[in-house]
């Protein structure tokens, strides 16, 4: 059964999560897990990410517990489910696949005729071969997911059902949490960023475990640098874990500066960035141009109240800066909420691009700083400082020189290095060098 | 005479106009009138209009009465006008048709040589057959307007001439308003909206009686509604009309929120929306959203300095938020200002989009609210109040879903509901519906 | 030896240059002079300059002078440089270009083997038949600047090397200035215009000779003007021309309302505007205002710290609306810094153009007022004070008229006729004349 799987020991710990490579055989190893908002899936998950990241803080919230305007619900655990034909066959194995039985079914077992089994069935007709995705957590219920193929193919009059799950009143819900503290003296440091992903997804492998593997290596890589802010981790079911997170986090909400929602970061298509519901936060402008600089071909689109848990974290009473970084949104690729979402699906390239893409975003928003010119009347001579070339007259000034030229034109204690990047044009990173080599003679400071 | 003509009583009042037809039918009946800026055929005209709308207040101020930087001028009547050949015959006959003469000729009867008459006629040489519209209000003189054919044809040496006008300078200048008073109570009423149309153009049809029909139904509409505004109708000459009006109601101009000038609504050709001076006035707002969710095609233009009687409204020193809604602007079909612009020209269906699309830029203005997300922290729980789809996992929220996310992500207490239909793209009164289901849960309340 | 021609006295004054023959005749007359950054060449062309404009003053401010973060540099002069061959034959020879010594070049005597002189020599191979040009002010050293025929064509082993340069540290470094007062009262005078231009590249036509006669025609222009401002002429060298003049002007730079660098005015391309570092001031509007009504087709660009001495006037400490008017900008021809940049690359008609251009920016300085509508309720009755046509009822609006109707319009106070020209799209100068008839009648007065 696939949810208890005991997962194997990694071979190193996070450092050793950097390559696409590294990343895909995480995700192929968590898999096969059944995960939920709630039960044993998460947990197991959670276990597996603990491995690599063993400061990974595991919470339970008690089934009832009040949070904003929602109750925790009772804990759902499945051991078994299947049809079985009037010959004992199982015709729909949840064994096969997580995704065959309805997420949060009610306990199920007896014999139903054909009509009956037909109201619990979720098929997809225009794509026959592939199991979908549904589930129905406020709605009690019990169904099962098939191909439609599978489906067509059901042609006795009775059926024996059986799903061995349980709800717990008693249960609790489980989300992990993971705070790398910043590195510099605490009238230094810059407050918060969050880092977001949903681990509710029972076997899909770009939604979600490619963004909570990208996560993963990202806390690995991040532990390891100097940080002005602090790094909060949040693994957690959709809507439901984020608004746990919310309710009971209300001090670390009001230091939270930037924040991301990483979802889809492993199938094929150009990133896409939606942004905070503030849309001109200064997180949108540092994801804005860490894509420009690293990504040929990508989107950005403006808030939408739908979709993952930026909603909760962009509620109007919250309103925090937090975007969502994704390849191809939900719903638009075929794969999407079906069997085909397989780790096949993902390639570990998409997964290596996505990780240096996340570093980046991260290394725009420690090295955003707004700069004064100290020798602001006229252009300080660069050249007694050995920051020019000597022999003028040549038509082209070179990009290096161009980066010196807009730092110290724009450095003026109103423009943030981003700004200076967005005016000029110039890389975001070859703007930092040069913002550093002004400080170092003495030229710049910042504000 | 056409103007002397005595008005048909209609068989039924204002809440008989609602089709094309009806409103057309109204349109043919005013048509022959002979009005212009002052005089009997404005009577006439406005007495037609208390038929369907009996509250009509029917203004006369007397000539030379100072208003802002103008005088109320003389009031001018025509009993009869014509050029006879030397055989006697009417060869332009002011009987035939209103625009034959120039409006506001002074009176004359004599013989003239052609030539001498020929610096009194106006033609159009390049629509041969059509007799153009044309006065002189403030320039005495006197002349007549013909066909180009017609014109060729006179080849008498001279001419019997008649203009049997009257040009009274202790006459009045006539106007007519209503106003429908909110329903609410004081404290919740918005102000007032004013609606405005000229009525001094003679024999045209849809400039400007396309627009004062689509004004009375719209009347009589508005008196069937609840009204969280007054609307204020105008029905009045261009220029002097809007200025004496102005002049003489300082109270009620500082009461204005909203304002439409009405006219060249019954031509083919796409609505036209002018926007008022500010541009940016919750009155360009409404407007250009009642345009986007009802008319396929159409233009919406800045503010221009020439135009119908938006620009005394929207002088500086009113500056009020009024634009102009017609369909293709003056001076831009070739039937405008001649004879050509008859009652065949102005379509039944066309004056019944015209009457729709008012109907909901009104209710655009009454349902422009700001509401405050009751629970704005995370989202609440839609499903327990019955407002959410139970089974999730499907790719695609549906438009009502998505509009109750929309107002509750921005009812902020800072955005408008206008603000919520342009931002979200969702048509406006699906919008306001949703609003109205939140607000029956307690979920919002209007700021 | 071209710099110490003596140059022939002109015919007649500055009220000579208006046409652009005239112009060009005196770019020809200055090109031969061996300009730099400091010497005589800048001496003789500044006497030259005083010939039209007998008021400039000729500044000397001494080599060593501290001027903000630069020291004023030595001084430099030539009087041969050579480069002969085995043969005793000039191969390289300064008395036919200027361009062929390297500026700045410290003197040097001697015979130095092929392969030495080859680190000394400066060709373009992409363009064999042009002498490039190229300087070393700031990095003591010496070279010669050749086609790169000439070069592939030297074969001898051993070459005598002459540069018979001085660098005088008690020398001084030379700019002139001229200041034409406001001719209003003090009370009615606007500040400053400040335009400049750099006069330190030698032989060369289009850069920077066409800027300078340009900027000489327009001070003879404007000296038969009456002004609201100020106007301030400096010719200088580039840089550390504009540097000096800032350091040792601060009472004047606190005048400066508008700016100009001119440059490159003279070759054929549209005109391009490089804004000032602000980028919306109202020196920026007045050009782009200029360029929309003269030019059919013109460029402009943003802001770049890179190009002339507006990088030193639009440095963040003093932020001056100086913007950089030019054709096709430095290193986007060919032509560029070569010997093929000659008086026969520049066009009469090119110049001429570039004048009346520059005229019609600073007529926009003068006429640039704010007014207020003194009869802002209603439009005031043009008819009775003669500025509107009497026979009403024509389908055009004249574009007079509109002029009168748009300064009305949006004279509250608060737009500035330049915006009155953006927002209604007609001819700035016609606004100015709508202003000036709509002032005469009592119906506007400037703020």
């Amino acid at each position: 059964m696939p949810h208890l799987t005991t997962p194997e020991a990694p071979a190193a710990l996070s450092a050793s999560l950097q390559t696409g490579a590294q990343l895909h055989a995480l995700l192929e190893r968590l898999f096969p897990i059944c995960r939920s908002i709630t039960g044993d899936g998460v947990r197991q998950t959670l276990a597996v990410v603990q491995e690599y990241l063993p400061d990974l803080q595991v919470h339970e919230v008690p089934s009832g517990t009040p949070v904003l305007d929602w109750t925790v619900p009772a804990e759902w655990n499945i051991r078994d489910a299947w049809v079985k034909n009037a010959a004992g066959e199982r015709v729909i194995d949840f064994q096969q696949h997580s995704l065959h039985v309805l997420g949060y079914s009610t306990p199920v077992r007896g014999w139903f005729s054909r009509q009956e089994l037909e109201q619990h069935l979720f098929s997809l007709p225009e794509q026959p071969t592939l199991i979908p995705y549904r589930t129905s957590y406020y709605q009690p219920g019990w169904g099962f997911c098939l191909s439609h193929e599978a489906r067509l193919a059901l042609s006795d009059e009775y059926y024996e059902v059986c799903i061995d799950s349980t709800l717990d009143e008693h249960g609790s819900l489980t989300y992990g949490e993971l705070v790398l503290p910043a590195t510099v003296a605490r009238e230094e440091a810059a407050g918060e960023v969050l880092l977001s992903c949903h681990c509710c997804h029972p076997s899909l492998a770009n939604d979600n475990l490619s963004g909570l593997v990208v996560a993963v290596a990202l806390a690995g890589y991040l532990a390891r640098q100097p940080r002005r802010y602090a790094y909060r981790f949040v693994f957690g079911p959709g809507t439901i874990g984020s608004i746990t997170w919310l309710a009971r986090n209300p001090e670390a909400v009001a230091r939270i500066r930037h924040g991301l929602v990483l979802t889809l970061l492993g199938g094929p298509g150009d990133f896409t960035y939606k942004q905070s519901r503030r849309g001109t936060a200064a997180t949108d402008q540092a994801v804005a141009l860490a894509l420009r600089d690293r990504a040929a071909a990508h989107h950005i689109r403006p808030w939408l109240p739908y979709g993952y848990d930026e909603r909760q974290y962009c509620s109007p009473g919250f309103n925090l800066p937090v975007g969502c970084l994704s390849r191809t949104p939900f719903g638009e690729f075929a794969e999407y909420h079906t069997s085909a979402d397989n780790p096949s699906f993902v390639r570990p390239g998409q997964l290596q691009q996505a990780l240096e893409l996340v570093q980046q975003i991260c290394r725009v928003f420690e090295h955003n700083r707004t700069y004064r010119n100290l020798r602001p009347y006229g252009e300080p001579q660069l050249g007694r400082r050995g920051l020019y070339k000597g022999v003028g007259g040549g038509s082209e000034g070179q990009q290096w020189q161009m980066a010196l030229l807009w730092v110290l034109s724009l450095s003026d204690g109103e423009h943030s290095l981003p700004a200076v990047a967005e005016q000029s044009g110039l890389p975001f990173e070859l703007l930092h060098r040069a913002a550093q080599s002004l400080a170092a003679t003495d030229l710049l400071e910042p504000v």
